[in-house]
């Protein structure tokens, strides 16, 4: 699928001119060492996959893009649209397939694809739904691209990230889910509103597992390098601890505002994944929290469980927990937050 | 609906620290001669607006972005996606709203609003119906913006920018149609995918009417600068009109394509107007094929009508539309092309 | 000296085929209101200034860009050099001058010019020499852009920064030196580069005077948004002061190492200032040092004195000056600061 | 020299907080065959080495760069100028050295270094002791990055490339000169200019040597897709050959014009030769005119000559040569240009 058909059945007698326009020079393959080209796959081209991939094209992130879904209609329309942009963009080669020998050497590949929920179903259920559906994505994936960085999107993304883990047998550091990445993405734009500002010169981590139970971190935030918490103590403005909570509350509601609303998240989920692609693939040694595996960090010694740490990112994958000083209290809602998904986690079976 | 509500309703016993934080300077009101940010309008958030209103903010082309559209929940879920991406973006302000008066001052209006047809209706039927919401879209913008130049999306294109026209008021300069923009995309990206070159060194029209009586202009392909058809003509290839013809036809066809494999196009008109964009509000002066108002050109004489030519796009619209050397057919093809929309225009009694 | 000699010498009998080319359109002058393109002047064009205008038009910030210098035949010879990669970089029109008539209407106006010190010169001597220099420069800047905003480079910057602000009878938020936001860079990359992760991760101010009496704020130093010296506190691992001192003796140092080095600083200052005025002019609200009318910030009264604080920048000039929490040291030290400028400024006699 | 020594010398008793900052994952180092990062380096830290480097940085083309130069306090002073401004570019590796093992493992190689004319020294002689210089530069270059692609910018460029070739016994698509791509830039540029487009809209191509004996192709003159040419003869526009004569002299003597006013050129030939990288490292299959091993093309058989043709760059160095149509007053020239160059290495006895 490589080629668009409608180009392809130009046909034999067709505008056969490659040949005749240029006089090609012998040797022009480079040495198999030095094909460095990027290579990002997709899975899944829904609305989340799709802002994914588009915001990656835009941004010159990769010099190949593949897309596998299991819709091949869909997927080749997807395609077909991204490629009648050639013209005012850099050149990216675009690829789409049914089958996963088409992300062959892929740098990353990017998991968005999910079961939906249907009506009455439990969420465990749903979960054993998808556990089924990664077993068939996650090995071929690793398969063809023995070396790449896996970077799963779908939910409940901090036990699917876990599942990938293990389905692949690759080591950690090369498995990370997009976890509270966007979370905290939302929360500096809230703070970056609330007080005209560039959302760029706040700093703020929301942490712990993708959802309801994550954690927002007041010690971290800063504003233009300024810590807040300290700031207000030393301007002895008094704050109520439910202001706080209350806007943590505002950033777990406004994915399920959103939802309500348009009825799906995509183009913050698309800038937010792009952006980690680039940390990763252009070895940025940026810090996210993202969902890496937690054991050993912040005294999270129950179980093998991936959660979202501010993490260093690299063309290495996680190159390093950052060894935040959280509260008493923030530790231990970390550990509840553990304690939750390793529960569904045993439930699994795996 | 400017701030994110969820963050105002943080508000009066909230995180009230901006006055704390910052020591305002006095007078930072710059004078009103020096405000020259940018701001864009689109107008329908459906895959088409949002799909230009994201690659606008991807591209940084704007400081400021509205968006209209009169079903508010999508509106607001729409903006609240985009609003969440701000750590990942250069700041620009994002507003959406029911109401116009949210275009206010904007450079560029970009209409993407548009009825859908219903099962047995006429194309006639339609586009009344779509001149009677043009109705209600065009004057309100004129209104609010009356220095705007006017890009319409909608389709038929051609129709809908005359409309447009007649309805705002506006010089003809300042009303423009995208046109047959994305077709000569595809047409270049076809051409290229088949030498394997970059598209961007690829050189082609498709001018005329957008859809499918459009004219592709063949002397017109040239490709790294060097002209397609006198090439083949001195190397003595061969080559037959049916080829050529088979191009079209497919370039014509692979909008039908996108839409029955994925239900609609989005992500290449996206990019298409976006260029258009950008073009118009940095002043680039280049050259591209859209909707513009044709009467005396190409001896075009039969009346007031819109349709694709060459045309070099400035800060003041439509600079001037380019002259280029057309064959009698193409010339014959062309005032076809005009006869049929002035026909279709005739109808609907403006 | 808009167009290139070389195309207009071309003459009257050259290739005169624009008009027959373009077939104009009628009206194609916008509406002065919206003519709202970003002009940005540069005064001098040596190494720092040619750095700063050719980062600008790189990072494509302006839509005309202006030179201006005393010697005609260095700044055509820059100007040209510039013209020539035209077809490398988006339209950006380049104008070149003796005579600041060509800085008419500019948004930002980047003053680069600077006297050398002259063999046994003292300071003193070689700053009068400079004031002198200035108050033919100021005061046709700001009658040819009564509302632009003053971006002074050229050193001691703190001093003239103050002597532009009363030659020029501008609001102080309309006044700014680039100050210490280079020194802040050099800090934040030695830290970065020591820790190994990303510079744009890590946030520290070095504030005061722009040399060696500047300020580095230790308290604000954060990695990824974590605060150091409370992480250390936290860790129990103990630093000592020297240490510290030693980074901030390192970070003035460079700056006369790349002098004696290469024998000027260029690159470095480019981006830095490109940085700024895409703050300004994107209207991005991002907190940056420069150097800004500091009196009534941090118990400075003592006189009108520029030194660089942590100010948030955007259309308007400086919109504030973040009220960060200094130790009662770096308090004394920014007071120190301010007086060494105060004392050289009173023997100024301006 | 990876290091900044500043940043070093803060020594074992400094801030040493990595340790603690960070918690590594361990097998952080991603398979050798997954280490994809793009490497280039500059030879010569000159006025045009720098402009390459610096432009290359500002337009994030490469993971590392390596900074070759004799002078070592100039190659230094220029490395720690462009390290400073970290904190305003994405992360980019930046070493230097004057020992070549700097370089291992590049990508591309662009050589800028070359001897400057004695008073009084014949062209030829200049020519050999730049053999000489080569002799050092290129053995080490090809010893220690063997894939890589040779990207000559040194002057006689044409001369220069075929010693680089023999010298690095690399095979001949990937060794390249920069050639005419400038030329043809200001062509554009000086077209552009009097027409009051965009140049990059104009096609234009100049070939042969880089230099005064360069051929200009006025057949491959195109403004947004029409040919010049025929659109004159179309219109019935007579045009002097004289005038096409002149625009072409003009171009030659811009380079001349720009040394004499400014002492060298820089920055266009920084931008073009980015350009040039960026087509080749992203695999852009784009036509450039540069300096390639002509023999065998356009009937140029007389020996092994570099000399500018529109060459297809991609990852793979030359992917083809373009067939255009030339005249036969055109061939003639290209002939001519070829014959001179093929007597001045006659003379070299290499």
């Amino acid at each position: 699928m490589q080629k668009s058909p409608s180009a392809s059945s130009l046909g034999p007698g067709g505008l056969d001119l490659a040949q005749a326009f240029f006089k090609p020079i012998q040797n022009t393959n480079p040495p198999a060492s030095t094909k460095r080209h990027t290579k990002i796959s997709v899975i899944g081209v829904g609305n989340v996959g799709m802002a994914i991939a588009q915001t990656i094209l835009t941004q010159d992130l990769a010099d190949e893009l593949a897309l596998v879904d299991a819709k091949s209609d869909k997927l080749r329309g997807e395609m077909l649209d991204l490629q009648h942009a050639a013209a005012f963009l850099p050149r990216t080669k675009i690829n789409a397939s049914v089958d996963y020998s088409v992300t062959a050497g892929s740098d990353l590949c990017i998991v968005t694809a999910g079961a939906r929920q249907n009506p009455g179903e439990s969420r465990l259920n749903l979960l054993q739904r998808n556990v089924a559906l990664f077993s068939n994505i996650i090995p071929p994936l690793a398969k063809y691209s023995p070396d790449s960085i896996l970077l799963i999107v779908s939910n409940p993304v901090d036990v699917l990230t876990y599942v990938s883990w293990k389905l692949s047998g690759f080591p950690s550091n090369r498995v990370i889910g997009s976890g509270t990445n966007l979370d905290s993405s939302r929360f500096r734009f809230m703070i970056a509103d609330h007080l005209d500002v560039n959302a760029q010169d706040v700093q703020a981590f929301i942490v712990g597992e993708h959802g309801d139970s994550s954690v927002a971190l007041w010690s971290s935030i800063s504003i233009g390098g300024v810590p807040v918490l300290s700031f207000l103590k030393n301007q002895q403005i008094a704050y109520e601890k439910q202001t706080l909570e209350n806007i943590h509350k505002a950033v777990v509601e406004s994915a399920y505002e959103v939802i309500s609303l348009k009825g799906y998240t995509s183009w913050a989920i698309g800038y937010s994944v792009a952006n980690l692609a680039r940390s990763l693939l252009r070895d940025q040694r940026k810090i996210h929290p993202v969902s890496v595996l937690a054991k050993g960090f912040y005294g999270i010694d129950g179980g093998e469980v991936f959660l979202s740490l501010p993490a260093q990112l690299g063309r290495g994958g996680v190159l390093g927990v950052t060894n935040i000083h959280l509260t008493d209290e923030e530790v231990q809602r970390l550990r509840k937050s553990a304690e939750t998904i390793l529960e569904v986690q045993s439930q699994l079976g795996l």
